[in-house]
This record gives structure tokens, sequence and C-alpha cells, in this order.
């Protein structure tokens, strides 16, 4: 299976979690255009579109987005753009006196059978911690508490985040898919 | 003259540029597709030869960017989306105890000419103000003092915005240009 992403910390939770399929990942390094939208599906689409005309084979990339409640959503699907810039500090700064901490990650996979495109997506709730705390993951990690815990996305080792994440939700969802598919043609 | 522009406060203050001219400006409302880019020639480049497919004659449209030197030039091609999510308190309290408050306003205009594309920009160096101030104008105008000045740009009148705005300059170019080539056809 190929992974299409110019994100190296996106394809090395995606190798871990694959270690325990019996599927080989495959890295394909390569930043595709993305469009802007507020909407993650029309991100995708358009991605996958655009590499599907270059890669002439089956492939799937993601793209990740942080919606915080009390921002209206933001950062969303501009959560890379964002974390380069205002970095985890500036989203605490927008979040001072506020209580509503609610937010969630949401993944999208856009999946290219060589013929046809398919969705999968992966959400992890959670809220928006008062200080940055722990080292693992990358991003918003250090700030992302998810529900039912009382720990940072950062401070969990990769195998306990991936146990839960978004991206592993979303990646379920297409490892699931393909083993129907291929069951049906037996 | 066509400008493409889903943006009514965009169209209202070239209209007031227009006037002055012998140029009669006519708005053509769609909502073109833009590209995620940290810089503004792309954007421009891909929604110029977007619609330059669909209306097949000459026109112009523009993008304009926020670019603050202590955010790393956040919120920059993002400023709209910014805008709606966090709005100027989100942008004054990213800035908080910061002293340095240089910015500028970038915006680049995009021509099609029924042939070829050409691009002009315009500049507006400035700085951030401390407080929301001023009613006219829209976007960052009530936080952007423009350099040489004591007020912001929602502090002044259209008519004196117009007169120094970033998209002023940018337009001056591209109706320089225009003048130019119809005096060479001569």
């Amino acid at each position: 299976m190929i992974l299409v992403t110019h994100n190296q910390h996106k394809f090395l939770e995606y190798e871990e979690i694959f270690l325990r399929s019996k599927i080989e990942l495959e890295w394909y390094n390569y930043e595709y255009p993305e469009l802007q939208s507020d909407n993650l599906k029309e991100i995708v689409e358009f991605s996958l579109k655009h590499v599907s005309r270059i890669l002439n084979r089956p492939f799937f990339l993601e793209d990740t987005g942080l919606f915080i409640d009390s921002l209206g959503g933001f950062p969303g699907p501009y959560s890379s753009y964002v974390q380069e810039k205002i970095g985890n500090m500036g989203i605490l700064r927008l979040l001072e006196g506020i209580s509503n901490r609610n937010a969630r990650f949401i993944s999208l996979i856009g999946y290219f059978d060589g013929k046809n495109f398919y969705y999968f997506d992966g959400t992890l709730e959670g809220s928006i911690s008062y200080s940055i705390r722990g080292k693992n993951g990358f991003g918003y990690d250090p700030i992302f508490i998810p529900e039912k815990y009382d720990k940072t996305l950062a401070e969990m080792s990769i195998q306990e985040k991936n146990s839960i994440s978004h991206r592993r939700r979303a990646l379920d969802k297409l490892l699931g898919y393909i083993k129907n598919s291929m069951e049906s043609i037996k």
C-alpha cells in the first residue's frame, strides 16, 4: 500500500499502525497541491484526483484538522500552517479565559484503487489543555487531551496514541473496506 | 474591465477607485477555487488560470494578505479565513506583550488579457494597533495603522484609504500597463 505525503511524522505514525497488519506500507514523498476550503472532503478530493493523474496505481493520502469549538472550528483545514506560524502557545493564547475547551481531530483518508475514489474518516474527541504537556507526537499533540483521558497525546507512547487516534480510526475503515473487497473477489 | 470576486467589500473598494478613471468596472460575482500556499503568486496564478478557462475574455482578480512580522507572516494568504474565525481580537491576543507590531498588506492582482497572464503587486507597510479602532473598511482595517499615519485604515474615509492602499497600488500598475499597451497599438 502506498501512502502519499510530504510529512514524515504522518508516515511514521502510519508505519507503526501497519506493523500490526500484514500489509506493507510504502512512502511516496510528494508535496501535492491542496485547495483552500472549510471542507476537508473538498480538499482531499482535489488532491486525490491530482495525484491519481501522476501515480497510476493504488495509493492513499490523508488530511487532518484540529477543530476547536470556541474558535468556530479554527484552525481546521489550515492546521499545519497555523501550527507552523503561531504554534501551540498561539492556540493557548487565543483560548485564555475561555472555559469551553472542546475540540476534535478529524482525519479524512482519500483512497484511489486504480479506478475509483473512496473516502474514510476518523474522529478523536477531546479538549485543549491549559498548558503544553509531553514530548511525543507532533503538531497539536502537546495541547490535546483525548476524551476519557487526563493526559495529552504527547504524553502517550506512539502505540497508545495509535490505539485511539483519528488517523487509526480512518485507517481501520480503509483496511476494512480493502479486506471486504478482497474477500468478495474470492 | 471585469473584476472577478465573491467579496463585495473588495468590489466596492475597486469601484470607488475606478470612479476616478475613465474605465468602467463590471463585477463578476464568482467564488473561484484557491490553492493552499505560502506564496500569493502561486495562489493567484492557479485561480487566474482556472477562471480564464470559464470566462473567455479579459478580467482581473486579486488576493490580499496581511503579513505580521512577529507571527512569521501569519495570517498571510489565509487572512480571510483567520479573520472569520478569530477576528481582530484574536490577532491582538496573539500579539499581547509583543512590541514588534510591524506588518504589511500585500495585494496581488492577476490579469488575463484574453491571451496571457500578468501580475501586479501593491504593498502597504504599517503596524498593528493595540486596540480595535474605527468603523470603516473591512477585515483587518480596524487594527492596521499605515506607516506615517496615527490612525487605522478603519478610521479613514474610503477615499483616504484608497489613496494609499495596497489594492490601489496594485491597480495603478495594472492600469498603467493597460494604458501603455493601448498606446503602443496606436
